[in-house]
């Protein structure tokens, strides 16, 4: 339901999305005095003497910080962070009942890179990691490298490591189905958050025959116009014949088209023919894609996504971000990793048990699904973790999967039974 | 409750006394669309166009940060934030179930004053105002006064504000019981927030007979030592005949005597001995007060009220703060005023039906009270606010009445219905 009209009113009628309550009752003066002074002056002291003790007595571990600024919600840009609660509260509710995990929307006044980067710093005592959203690109790239860097929690960035990871899923599936593999020819279109975050998770997973292309049209070694640190390094490691040129040009005999371009449109039935046998079009710019899923099919593309929720095939971080933080969490991380974030990739992937041209990726609302695919994803997420040596705690998969099941099912009957 | 292992036990069951929870159900394509995106772009075009909205279509409105550092937790000095969250922690679950808000503790990382400034700016837009607590003074002092001026929304500070309201509802019954006016001789002992907070509120309420000690001594216009700015306002308000000297000194002839130095066991007997007729004695150094509750009647006190639960007459901030923000928010308050903090006290001071020498304050435990005790502290401020031109919004007494019962009563229900 999309209608404005409609929208609004179901807004206006809970005055917001989220609330906080508590998980102990403070009803008699005994319980005052032990979840409030003077008891809970003890849990201070065995905190401060037992800093990791943390973890125990407080919902830190538990707890994720949705930063915005505003500068680039959705595909309405600088609205203001005001406008972007209303995003954030939406997320915080997502993470609740797909994850389990308690998320505070942090919509933030616009400032400098070093602003926003003190601001994580200052946050960081209270919270289990850090979820950054819809910032104006490159500015977040470069905060969330330096933040990643110098806290001690994770920071994920769901523009880009969220939309890598779900796009990653969902062309292993459109690979195999179209009899592909990793030296397929992938154009993107899009160098902001998302185009870069699914260059360089493409990367990492060993895709090396790839075009990248921003507004100018391809990036290349060398090129001068409209660089940044984060294209260079892209740069670095695509295009190894340093072609030059336009979508017309980088599209010929491509075997993927994957298009984060915010450009809707741009993707014409010509492209399509001009691509190599079996195309697959993702084509993800919200609302509007760089072309529509029934125009793709009909130019010929064997597989088409977007990330409308209409149309099949819905490219839809809500698959990922639960888990990830969920995994992350779990284990305590210090950060995440690219190894993380492809074990996140593989295992969304794999919970599509019968992929076909029209289901590549699993969704949310798929009854059944969402519990097992956050379980999966949080299992596979924190192992990767452990191996990679960046977890805090050790746990096995096996309580993973119980801790995650318990909290959504507890959730659950929490939604039955007081959201109206 | 206040043994050690009894007290961890029950903070390790929970992990933490505080989760978030959505107020809308997420179950369907239909929900996860109008709640997220792409139907909740609407509202963010919506509060863009009229930044006003944000208080009709998210929860900013009933959302308080809690804002502390750890430097100055109960009686525990800097433990740090991570050790603050515990306490920030239960002071959230006080909020909802006594004032139906939602609080979202924010401890942060040690800072300087424009650090901390810049962080209650950064905040500023997803707030509809801020406590803060627990943090050092003079430092917190010059925190919220410059906060209060340049932020658009109130910054309560709960260890001055808090403080000064409860202390000023119980001396207005004491000195009622005690046959005293305004004229009364009153020695404040202790320059922190408490200290200032309860000197200022009581120079706002028309004492004028006040003589006000830090641990150097009086403090006088014109002293040199250990000054800051709120003390040279203070010297200039009190102590009219410049008198110089200890405690010693300054007890001779008083009527009331009000501790908030932080050094338990200061005021001796014979103080008390040497005080006026009926002497009030609050000793609200927690958890060890100036004087024990029994020693002080035994010396012959009048009335003696205590910051501990275990004697007569606890001086609470929980009976003020709810109410007090509550109102602040009902009615979109710009800033909390004195005139706004003594229309609180003076309606938690009538909460008192029946004063007596060991009920002089009314307790939030006690069956019936706190609800009541929030509608009429919440009217009051609201009232204030109108009056005084501050409310950005305006409200009938009955309509916040009927707000604060609703969001009681429906807590209540979710308490009962989850909490364990």
């Amino acid at each position: 339901m999309n209608d404005r009209d409609y929208v609004l009113r179901k807004h206006r009628e809970h005055r917001g999305k989220i609330e906080v309550i508590g998980k102990v009752p403070v009803e008699t003066k005994e319980q005052l005095s032990t979840y409030y002074t003077p008891g809970v002056a003890q849990v201070s002291v065995e905190i401060n003497a037992h800093p990791e003790t943390v973890y125990e007595y407080t919902n830190k571990g538990n707890t994720v910080a949705i930063v915005s600024d505003g500068t680039r919600i959705l595909g309405l840009g600088d609205v203001g962070p005001e406008a972007g609660l209303a995003v954030m509260e939406g997320k915080a509710v997502l993470f609740k009942r797909f994850g389990g995990i308690d998320a505070v929307p942090l919509c933030i006044r616009k400032g400098t890179e070093d602003e926003i980067l003190g601001f994580l710093r200052q946050i960081e005592p209270a919270f289990g990691a850090i979820n950054m959203e819809d910032i104006e690109a490159p500015k977040v790239l470069r905060i969330v490298r330096q933040a990643s860097h110098t806290l001690s929690i994770p920071v994920f960035h769901d523009d880009q490591h969220g939309t890598g990871v779900v796009t990653l899923a969902a062309l292993m599936n459109a690979l195999r189905l179209a009899g592909k593999g990793r030296n397929a020819r992938v154009v993107i279109v899009g160098a902001g958050s998302a185009g870069i975050g699914i260059s360089n998770m493409l990367i990492h997973a060993g895709f090396r025959n790839m075009l990248v292309l921003d507004s100018k049209g391809l990036i290349y070694k060398g090129r001068r116009q409209d660089m940044n640190e984060f294209k260079e390094e892209i740069a670095g490691r695509t295009n190894q014949k340093g072609l030059r040129g336009t979508l017309d040009d980088a599209i010929k005999g491509a075997d993927v088209f994957i298009g984060a371009s915010g450009r809707p449109g741009i993707l014409r039935k010509e492209h399509i023919r001009a691509m190599a046998d079996k195309p697959i079009v993702f084509a993800l710019t919200n609302p509007s894609p760089e072309i529509e899923y029934e125009d793709a099919r009909k130019a010929g593309a064997y597989i088409v996504a977007t990330g409308r929720s209409d149309t099949p095939n819905q490219i839809n971080n809500v698959v990922s971000f639960p888990g990830i933080m969920r995994g992350v969490l779990e284990v305590r991380a210090v950060s995440v990793s690219p190894g993380m974030l492809y074990a996140a990739a593989a295992a969304i992937a794999r919970e599509c048990r019968k992929p076909s041209r029209d289901n590549i990726i699993p969704s949310v609302v798929d009854k059944g699904i969402a519990i097992e695919l956050t379980e999966n994803v949080a299992a596979a997420v924190a192992k990767a973790a452990m191996k990679e040596g960046i977890a805090r705690a050790k746990r096995s998969p096996s309580s993973i999967r119980r801790a995650v099941r318990d909290s959504i099912w507890r959730y659950k009957r929490i939604e039955s039974g007081i959201v109206r």
